[in-house]
């Protein structure tokens, strides 16, 4: 099968950057949660289109924690990675940060997306596997061996 | 203190509706996720106001899947209510829905959200309890026991 | 003809709610009154759309008073409901409330709109009756009558 | 008082042109009424501060027909013109054209709007008289002075 | 060839009034350049179409530079007007008004674009003439050719 | 003087990704030119913020060319990158590439952009210089002197 070749992490790491305007705000000029959700969703499918080479659509986002808040005037990052994948999904890590102007980054986000590619008829298709390189990289796997699990008996338990 | 009392799941309940236009879409015609959460996270925000009487601000999202696609020019229902409280914090679920012009409901979505009730300094102020009635909301209220450990451990391990 | 049952005003009733955000809001912070517009809108294509269980078309919005001013940060609730039907066309009310956080309600909108049924190829088709139950339904339902001579006086005068 | 003058109608005469863009336009590829309703609301308020020289509030907005579709590609032309004019009060009349790429314009809404001039405590303040030149400015005056009539009428009628 | 004939810098001039949203600020309250430049592409896009009759599509926008800002609450005024053709281009100057409430307007910004006409394939068609009856219409078409020149020049440089 | 060490190109490279949905498209499901230009200028206002750590405006955008179109469901890359640097004023280079899913990339579009270093008072402040390392770097300064020049004969010229 054509898709079976593997691809590096690092192939498929995606970059966006947005400056927070008013409207994007809250009444307190607070990055509103939303509009960042909107942000880690476009930045988590690139991510995903570049490892697949196919269409995607996203399947579930993870416990998703505000950890700091991001306000009118910020910069703002968003960095996505491939952490882990199935036979048709893979799972994207979106970690956001406010850049201050001295170029200071607070991470103020981290999401866990799962993501599944699709064919022409919105079917999903086999995805590459992952070529693991650095330590960090591994750690993620592991890890994402859990969150997916942990995703299935959730998903069972109904609750 | 004043906040000390209790109040019924049914005196926050909300609801919203929306109709899926092409700017909510993908180029599939598919109401983009992104938009979507912009939708529940201000139904979920109504919802724990409702409860708290308070400036809230959302802190985390649970896992979030979508389990079916809803399409341009659909209906979509989107239904909040308070599942769990804490001192300070409120557990939200909300459920959407596409709705045919028949009148059928499909649910496309649930979604846990916690949020944290605010004074005007943006401290965590306490909420007032929940007077649970119906069977489902007892059974609700011992699941979101159940999500919040899931959460602390999820938390604590860092995956 | 299958559609010659009648429906209540129940049965299509319709609520949306929506806190206002910097990007609702004029250079003042009080909601644009071209984005509660679009709000009312909505809410009253759903509310015939539940009522006709057909696609719907805005035809005319009557009179449109703005009481009182919502602001940024405010909680707005909208409620729809049918107050009369023609042959292919429904009156929609839609109140329009801002929600203070202690759960006052401040009328600060009441818009009729009148909405057209629509098939397939975009022709106008009959719509179901309404069965007036409350003391007020059978109200608004005179009130309608006169609205709608009131319509056709104006369109004649071209004033 | 100094605003004691009266101005001609060509003195805030307004147009405003637009490009139907999908993001403007529900599922079958027409002019949503909200958009629509967006336009018209901008284009009466720099009418009503070209006439008023201050700042201005959106008080009623009279019976509004859409008598005709604009589609995606369209091109959308407003015009804007004072007809009348009260203590603090202004009568703007807003027309919408969708104009063909042979030049054609078919009229798809006239809208009355009614807007108070504010001071900047946001009271409202006298507006100058208007001196009326042709012949169909004075008939829109009397038409005017009769829109005003309904508009009381209706709302001590409550209907 | 139909299209031979020529045509006046009065038939497609195109006037657009905005009033400046919270929405189309930056942190600052300056409105954003990002969407000064879209009611400009517009404005250049009617008035191109105004004097092709045909479909249009920007090719390339001249220097455009920010000569003073506008704020929120401002009422903005852009004019469009053709200042020479080619045989299927037309090159459109499109100036940006601040309008103070007393009237005054103060230019923020000159910017010339480059439209091509299009028939049904997207394929350039050739574009009517242009008829010079003021002396600063013949100054800017003049002016038009040494821009012209000037662009032919630095895409061939590229630099 | 503070701020009289100087930087490297790679420290303020900015990469921004989007995939173009109906909402950022024109009828013809093309990007929308005022769209583009929105992100071109959020990409190169991040590029100076990190090059000066400033605060910063955009005063001037250079000839901006739209050599291909990109459609809806298209990745879309911009790069943002320091080209040249006066005393105040800083030239980002920003190239646009649509991407498709096997992964070439097509320039659409390539801008350059002058911004100006702002301290808290609006006031213009000195930027860092450029340390050239690759020889790209050093023509493209050597180009950015001779648009700079042009740029200057085109104001004085007003054509």
């Amino acid at each position: 099968m054509e898709k079976a070749e593997t691809r590096y992490v690092a192939d498929s790491r995606t970059q966006q950057v947005q400056i927070v305007l008013p409207q994007h705000a809250n009444a307190h000029k607070r990055l509103f949660g939303g509009v960042l959700m909107q942000w880690i969703d476009v930045t988590a499918a690139v991510t995903a289109r570049r490892h697949s080479c196919c269409e995607v659509t996203t399947a579930c986002i993870d416990m998703l924690e505000f950890v700091a808040p991001a306000y009118v005037g910020s910069t703002v990052l968003l960095e996505g990675c491939i952490t882990h994948v199935g036979t048709t999904s893979m799972e994207v890590r979106v970690d956001t940060y406010a850049e201050s102007l001295d170029g200071n980054r607070e991470r103020v986000n981290r999401a866990y997306l799962v993501l599944v590619a699709l064919d022409e008829q919105s079917n999903p298709v086999p995805v590459p596997g992952l070529t693991l390189v650095t330590e960090e990289e591994q750690e993620e796997w592991k890890a994402g061996v859990k969150r997916r699990a942990l995703r299935k008996e959730r998903r069972a338990a109904r609750y």
